[in-house]
């Protein structure tokens, strides 16, 4: 199976759609977010304060894009018809083109789902919404119906999450051997990210793209070195590590716009008997959630588990979020392992679990892994060592 | 002066903010954008699907959180009172929190102003609009007052940039020592952004905070190389340079939030006489273009000079987007310097003037410098050398 997404897989993703919707009598649907044109188009972009915008219906595609773009778009994207305004903010509106475009496709009286009612105020973009552009229309919001697709990875999906997994994997045993006191975080992360990349780019040669972004493979800490550790979503403070650092890393790779979660907790030298206790309990409650994940229940009642797990442990002071979420293209994505999120979890969807402990001046314990949800549980996509005796540095 | 942007500032910013306001009856600003928020709250923080909110008043800041972000928001945000809200989705919307931090400080029948209508739909993030949530309150948009704010960089924000210019310096001569036949063009990025970030973290110790993302300097081509420099905004395919390839770079540092755009035009071994010919033309529109900007006149007046320069020289064809953008904290910010954009340039914006020649199957021509508009016109904030001899690589 080659490295990326088939044009076939692009089609059947515009007819599960339409299929979703066919109840609806949506003859139409216009996305204005990067990530899902780039879902539903094959064409990744740098989405700026020029709106772009893709009409897809059951048999076309159209893209409006800013001159700019044109070539780059023809050249990449996977639809029957790029138009291109000249730019951005420019003499005429550049929503104007795409009323024109839904006019010319016999859809501005039709009704239209869309991801959001217009394009969203980057960089200080302003456009009209859609349902004012296109008042004759009647505009609906089918961003569950799209999220809902995007949840069930197929196995090309599932085959570069994995290949993510493994250069993400190897980004972490660098950033592990890397981690030595005195050197800052930055420091580390960089060079991990660095070696890792160059030897995915190397291994999967010229074939390999990321997605819209940079490429390559990332480790790091993200400030949560020491006592900062405790903070969940610390950012770098540049820290440099010293003998008895917790340490909680994060690492990824983006293959062909998919990603995978890998983090883990670590020491800093001998841990302390009391990192040792909270390791042991972080390890048992991210053991018990995978466990627990299954298709036909509730992410409610992975959550619930972990909660109940925290107040038996009397660990209610040091809970700080949810269980996971799910992961595939974007950084976290819906549904999430949470205790008000009754979505039910189907075979197919890929979650990161990732129960946290976070003890204010002791540090955090997280480790977090991806998981495949099958029809007989979780199957691990990520794989580094989750051991204390493994995440031991010696100091 | 410290390098940083002082606690007086951000009460500078408020008050100018509320100054600008006051003939409006606006009696609090509710701010969602984790950009504005960091603006006047100095919260560096990873938006996700989480709803994050500030109320600001002219005496009176608070901040909704969730759980996992209170105690790093207490250490680093400049508010009278933080609120934590347990989790998103979370068993209780997390906006009905700031809908009780409005009646608390008596605003939930008041005229608030936003920077957007409720909090973005972020990685899969619902909640209600502001405007539903408190259907007695007037909300109104302010998003245009907040950005001018942010137009006009004081000499705190200014010492900011520059800093970042010097850094953004570096890592593009870094990338230009790197840049050699047969070397792809994520390893030269990689290694030359490594190598000026740990220079910068080194330089300025450890009071340097990159801001909410990964801290350091970069430069690269995003995969503007040979035939694909023509592409204004190609992303990177990895490709490994080769003798006669034009090259179209970007560099930048980020230091406390603020960053600058470098940009150069290279050329792989002696440029052929038509390389030479539309690099000429570039540099020729951008120091026009450059000499042009001064205040008082409109954004637009600098564009269509860029644009007469292209029908004199019979240069349309190759012309793919407008002169230039603002640039402080974001990749691109408003006004632009772009003939559909009347408003007027004033002392203390800072541009990218950046003009591009783009010519299909031989390549891209675009330098962009940061200029800082002055009473006597612009002054350059990057200074890498402009001139051809100087961007050849001998090969």
């Amino acid at each position: 199976m080659a490295l990326r997404i088939s044009d076939g897989e692009y089609g059947r993703r515009r007819e599960r759609l339409f299929q979703r919707l066919k109840d609806r009598g949506i003859e139409a649907v216009v996305l204005f977010s990067g990530h899902n044109v780039g879902y539903f188009c094959r064409f990744a972009f740098m989405p700026t304060e020029r709106p772009m915008a893709a009409v897809v219906t059951p048999d076309r595609a159209e893209l409006l894009v800013p001159r700019l773009e044109l070539e780059h778009a023809e050249e990449n994207a996977l639809v029957d018809k790029v138009v291109a305004y000249p730019e951005y903010p420019g003499r005429r509106p550049a929503l104007s083109y795409l009323a024109e475009m839904l006019e010319g496709l016999g859809l501005a009286r039709g009704a239209l789902g869309v991801d959001q009612d217009g394009y969203a105020r980057i960089y200080g973009s302003r456009g009209p919404k859609l349902s004012e552009l296109t008042p004759q229309a009647s505009v609906v919001d089918v961003l569950d119906d799209i999220e809902h697709l995007q949840m069930i990875n197929t196995d090309e999906e599932l085959a570069l999450i994995r290949e993510s997994a493994k250069w993400g994997n190897l980004a972490h045993t660098y950033l592990q051997e890397f981690s030595r006191v005195g050197v800052s975080e930055t420091e580390i992360s960089l060079r991990a990210s660095l070696e890792a990349t160059l030897a995915m780019l190397r291994a999967l040669g010229p074939s390999y793209r990321a997605g819209a972004g940079e490429s390559g493979a990332f480790a790091g800490f993200r400030g949560q070195i020491g006592k900062h550790s405790a903070l969940p979503h610390a950012v770098s403070t540049n820290a440099r590590l010293r003998p008895g650092d917790l340490l909680v890393t994060g690492a990824d790779a983006i293959v062909w716009g998919y990603g995978s979660e890998l983090e883990r907790t670590m020491v800093m030298g001998e841990p302390s008997k009391e990192q040792e206790k909270f390791f042991r309990l972080m390890l048992e409650v991210q053991t018990e959630a995978i466990a627990a994940l299954r298709p036909g229940i509730p992410c409610s009642q992975v959550d619930e588990g972990t909660l109940r797990f925290f107040r038996e442990h009397d660990l209610q002071p040091y809970w700080r979020h949810h269980t996971g979420h799910a992961k595939s293209q974007l950084v976290h994505e819906a549904p999430f392992l949470d205790q008000g999120d009754d979505r039910v979890i189907e075979v197919g969807m890929v979650f990161t679990v990732e129960p946290g402990i976070y003890v204010p001046e002791l540090g955090g314990f997280r480790h977090s892994d991806t998981v495949l949800v099958t029809e007989h549980g979780a199957e691990f996509l990520t794989y580094y060592p989750r051991d204390l005796e493994s995440l031991v540095i010696p100091v």
